[in-house]
């Protein structure tokens, strides 16, 4: 029996809860998790905003841990050997998009807290493509928002060929923007932060920003006419995108990883104009996962975090929820 | 004295107009013209529709004919040389897009009928570096529209690197629409073509289509989800876009040339879960404009055209306006 926490519907607090994962499938790898980060798509889960929520529902796919089992399939791996999983706990690998190497854009990926049980539990399968092995230069603690947050913020700088010429910006600084603000300094690009809270400002400071604007402010947007590359939006609430597509040069990206609820409302000349383009991604490869892993140890990137036992897991996502934390919550077996 | 026909006022018919053009600048030629094609563009600008209209207005800027005098530092152009003229008439040639090759991008370029007059005229002088050559094999009579509609179709190929394995739709079978479809089917593309009137599905099978869909219909959408690599919408109607971004493969893009007033409203999710980009651009470069004259020339590719008199052209408008032309009206001397 696997022992888990979860919501036996949406919004409810977490209870101790076990299942029985069954016998080992041949592609599959069991993890003893030793850490999970909280994201906010845990948060979203849990109270079923993308309606897609199953209960009970055992939140928590930012894990790292060690290799327990091992499929007869699962050749690549080893028992005992460190490792992380993320947002996908197994891809078709049949697909055009798994064959090319998108397999972050396979239509059939199975999603770790999506229909099954995710890493808020001692121990969790997953299919061992989607199972990445950690550096052992990595601090094993804070390295799970890797695996969501921090795939998530890097997989656009391939994905766009972004080059350390570049003049990028990140808006808000919180559990992805504070990875992405390190990664872009280490990348080279000239960094500038777009927060609306003034007591980050010299944490993104500190994180690699150049800069720092008010995504709020007109007068400052005003004066960032033309200038960027290249922004990532981290944040899920709505801003006045226009005026921000405006800070892109001919040619700039405004690229979405925040899952932002409202439509994006957008007037097509701004884009006509000057060649601007809007997209967004989620998550990223396993190629580009340890891709990002090498870049995180070479450049010494470590999420900030805050710990708590599994234990009081119902007292981490009240912390996440109030928007205080600085900048990730992990959960720990000891 | 340059003999013209302008409106006077938003709406107003066009009447004959003189104006003294000054001295010829170094940088400049002066064109004879020709043939002069008629663009949405045009309409949109009698009518103000985009606030930037003044009066008296010249309208016109698919242009052909040739070269009538050269100013002292236009040496590239040769007195009698058969030329083109498109929605730009000069750039600043010293900024980024400029000195990139970017010159369609340039935020100072000169366009042929904003705060000057156009095409709609016996001659009209435009910077050197706007003014492209025509090839010999190219007929002068259908060539103006190349200048405008045609290189704003062509220069998204070259600008987002189709390619000929691509899965490609065209929304709009008008004045761009129709060009596009040739160009693309040349590209060697799997061509589909978007359009409400079932009257032009025959001519859009002619023009290269491999097949033929209405963008307002559900069924037609839904059974096409995830097969599109790009899209490129010429039309200024608002469509379903969240519908048509459904039928992007994962990394497609819906690219806009079309100049849609109404706003996007696009929901971010589709674009997040498959790296799907949305996008606009204008017309094109000197160097783009050139290589697709030459593409042009190759595939045999030119405009549909209906023909009238200068001495006509408000009929010529108002047959443009009622969306009848099969597909772009010229205007002619002769």
């Amino acid at each position: 029996m696997i022992k888990a926490y979860a919501a036996f519907k949406a919004g409810s607090e977490l209870q101790p809860f076990e299942y029985d994962p069954g016998p080992l499938r041949a592609s599959d790898v069991e993890i003893k998790i030793e850490h999970c980060g909280i994201c906010h798509s845990d948060l979203s889960m849990l109270n079923n905003e993308w309606g897609m929520s199953t209960y009970p529902l055992v939140p928590g796919h930012e894990i790292v841990g060690s290799i327990a089992a091992i499929g007869e399939n699962a050749k690549h791996l080893s028992l005992n050997q460190k490792v992380g999983l993320g947002w996908h706990s197994g891809y078709c690998m049949t697909c055009d998009t798994c064959t090319t190497g998108d397999h972050n854009l396979c239509a059939s990926a199975e999603q770790t807290i999506v229909n099954r049980h995710g890493g808020f539990a001692d121990k969790i399968r997953a299919h061992a493509a989607s199972v990445i092995p950690l550096p052992n230069e990595i601090d094993a603690q804070s390295a799970g928002p890797l695996f969501c947050g921090g795939i998530t913020v890097f997989n656009p700088l391939i994905q766009f060929n972004i080059k350390p010429t570049d003049n990028v910006a990140v808006i808000g600084i919180g559990g992805l923007g504070h990875i992405a603000l390190q990664f872009l300094k280490a990348w080279g690009c000239h960094v500038t932060a777009f927060t609306s809270s003034p007591s980050k400002k010299n944490d993104a400071l500190a994180f690699g920003a150049n800069m720092v604007l008010d995504p709020n402010n007109t007068q400052e947007l005003n004066a960032a006419s033309g200038q960027f590359d290249f922004i990532l939006s981290t944040v899920n609430v709505k801003l006045d995108w226009n005026a921000l597509i405006n800070t892109l040069r001919p040619k700039g990206r405004l690229h979405f990883v925040g899952a932002t609820l409202a439509p994006l409302d957008l007037s097509v000349f701004p884009l006509i104009l000057r060649q601007r383009s809007i997209s967004g991604s989620p998550v990223g490869s396993p190629t580009n996962i340890k891709k990002m892993l090498d870049f995180a140890v070479r450049h010494k990137i470590t999420p900030n975090i805050e710990t708590f036992h599994f234990s009081k897991a119902n007292a981490a996502i009240a912390r996440l929820a109030s928007g205080q934390a600085k900048y990730r919550i992990i959960l720990s077996h000891d």
